[in-house]
């Protein structure tokens, strides 16, 4: 049944949860008049999965679809200047509404794009993978990457709407399941101990993509995230705790030496990295940095990496947006499902909390 | 004297008048304390006008300097992927201040670079032509080109601040001066009958450069802007009247056979093409109309062209970003001193207004 869950704040917006992608159309028609134009942009694998199941419901509007290859390479600015290109084609104006249908490339691509194009039209969020819809989709952060940095250009720009169908996490691959995993156990680590029990009791049905247990799982760790996001924004605040395990990840994600190495690994691994550093500090206990290890590999979520200089990714983390005036700005599990931020980690704390994750 | 005028709004912020610009870092340092990072970007000429005066301000600060080519090519998304790059290398974070010194290219460049770098950091308008002082540092518009569009990539971003040192105004060559005549002229139109009476009666001393009444005319100028941008920060209502002869104007920028002609002069044969087509609808009287176009003759401002095809204008008027659902949005002179919105003025009609600006 459709449920709504509200992100609160001062640009405020409906999350609509076991919602169809082929009622989309009864939504915009409703929210938008019969007389928008919708821009929908997507990949071109899930275009061949789900474009004609939003296009159904979408019969009645004049729509255009625009399709990109499936690849992290896409969140750029030269795709921002096709995009461009062809919206103006389609004579997208003020008034036209961009459909984001994907995941979290997708999400934050098309959102960059409707963010700056004629200085700003409106977009909605249609997440098909589990890391979107249980975290990229939310919060309204959007942006692209360059070649000194992930995320780099950006915007904090709130969609209309997040129109969520779990059906199709179906068709996603094990590995799309891991990436949102890894968010999951994050969002339970940050601020949801009951969520981390959910999710150690039910680690073998999740494993087995078992739909239902998925779509619990989902709704119950967006939750978590839009509580967070509603109370803070454009990240000033207590948002920065959804950052936990991200520092770390991220110089994985941009190391040379783990090429290819994906979002949710890249999470996983800095979740076990940062719960290392919080035991050698007394925020966690042997046994609860044993209970997150143990976890994570029951979710088959991978915690250590071949070796390399601890140094060399040390000095990766310096980039991280986070930061300020020099100082790495750290958050670490606190317990099981409380987090805080610190901001005094010496790199001989960090390189040895990455030494430990070394396999 | 330091003068103050406040631009209201959600996102309010102040305007200095006759302020300098080694005066610059002492009011940083009271607004964002010692420790801020500063990014001075400019162009090559402004940079070797003006740079020193402002780093002298700047001393005790950590500040660096970024310089682009002196051209309207640089409003691109490629030089703000270079941007990034030497941001990133000066270690520009999140507690940074961009300070775009420059005419209205820079205030624009610079202005969108630091709204999407790391989803948006501070910045503060140091204008220092006539046109980035009466018009384009007010109002936090700021924008790129693509191939298809002037200004089609972009944000409204109110600056923290906007830094007006008039004395700019002496080195600035006569075409740049132009440039900002026109949007002061259009302000009179839109609004404000006696800052037109004030430029008929001291057209001859605006002409010949006089600065300390180029600066009163600008203060005058600029106060009409900051009235309507305070009422409507995001364009949704009269801040459209600004257009006034701009979608003429836009026109001409982008036709072929108008090449290299510039902003002002756009806009100013596009204020003569508004007039006409304003007289013929009855909005203007046949007095009226020659009192404008009188007061473009007497500041040597164009209000006719070489006779083209006008219906190829007409098609490049269809790209304008006002434009809704297929009609075109024009604004219209009503009398001496307001101006009107209109939406349904026929392809005949508008075709009749350029040929009236025929030579």
């Amino acid at each position: 049944m459709l449920q709504q869950v509200n992100v609160g704040g001062s640009n405020g917006y409906p999350i609509f949860l076991n919602a169809s992608l082929e009622g989309l159309g009864a939504y915009l028609e409703e929210k938008f008049g019969v007389k928008a134009h919708y821009l929908l942009i997507t990949n071109n694998r899930v275009a061949n999965l789900y474009a004609e199941r939003v296009l159904k419901g979408l019969k009645e509007f004049r729509t255009d679809l625009i399709t990109v290859p499936d690849s992290e390479e896409e969140k750029s600015l030269t795709t921002i200047a096709r995009l461009t290109e062809e919206a103006v084609k389609f004579r997208t104006d003020r008034d036209s509404v961009v459909l984001a249908l994907g995941g979290g490339v997708i999400g934050d691509l098309a959102g960059f794009f409707a963010t700056i194009y004629y200085r700003g039209i409106r977009y909605i969020q249609i997440p098909t993978t589990l890391l979107a819809q249980v975290d990229s989709s939310i919060g309204g952060k959007v942006a692209v990457n360059h070649a000194c940095g992930k995320n780099l250009l950006g915007a904090f720009s709130p969609p209309q709407a997040v129109w969520t169908d779990f059906s199709t996490l179906r068709t996603l691959p094990w590995s799309e399941i891991q990436n949102g995993l890894a968010e999951t156990v994050k969002h339970a680590m940050v601020a949801d101990p009951e969520l981390f029990d959910f999710i150690e009791s039910h680690a073998d049905a999740i494993r087995n993509h078992d739909q239902d247990l998925l779509s619990r799982l989902a709704a119950r760790s967006l939750a978590v995230k839009v509580k967070i996001v509603s109370e803070d924004e454009k990240e000033h605040g207590i948002r920065i705790l959804l950052n936990l395990g991200h520092s770390f990840g991220h110089a994985l994600e941009t190391a040379d030496s783990y090429k290819g190495i994906s979002h949710g690994q890249g999470v996983s691994i800095g979740l076990a990295a940062a719960a290392n550093l919080a035991r050698d500090r007394g925020l966690l206990t042997e046994k609860e940095l044993a209970r997150i290890i143990s976890l994570l590999d029951k979710l088959k979520l991978p915690r250590n990496i071949p070796p390399c200089a601890a140094k060399d990714l040390l000095s990766l983390m310096a980039a991280d947006k986070k930061n300020k005036a020099g100082n790495k700005i750290l958050v670490l599990p606190v317990g099981i499902g409380k987090s805080m931020v610190v901001t005094d980690c010496t790199d001989q704390e960090i390189m040895q909390a990455w030494e430990k994750v070394f396999k």
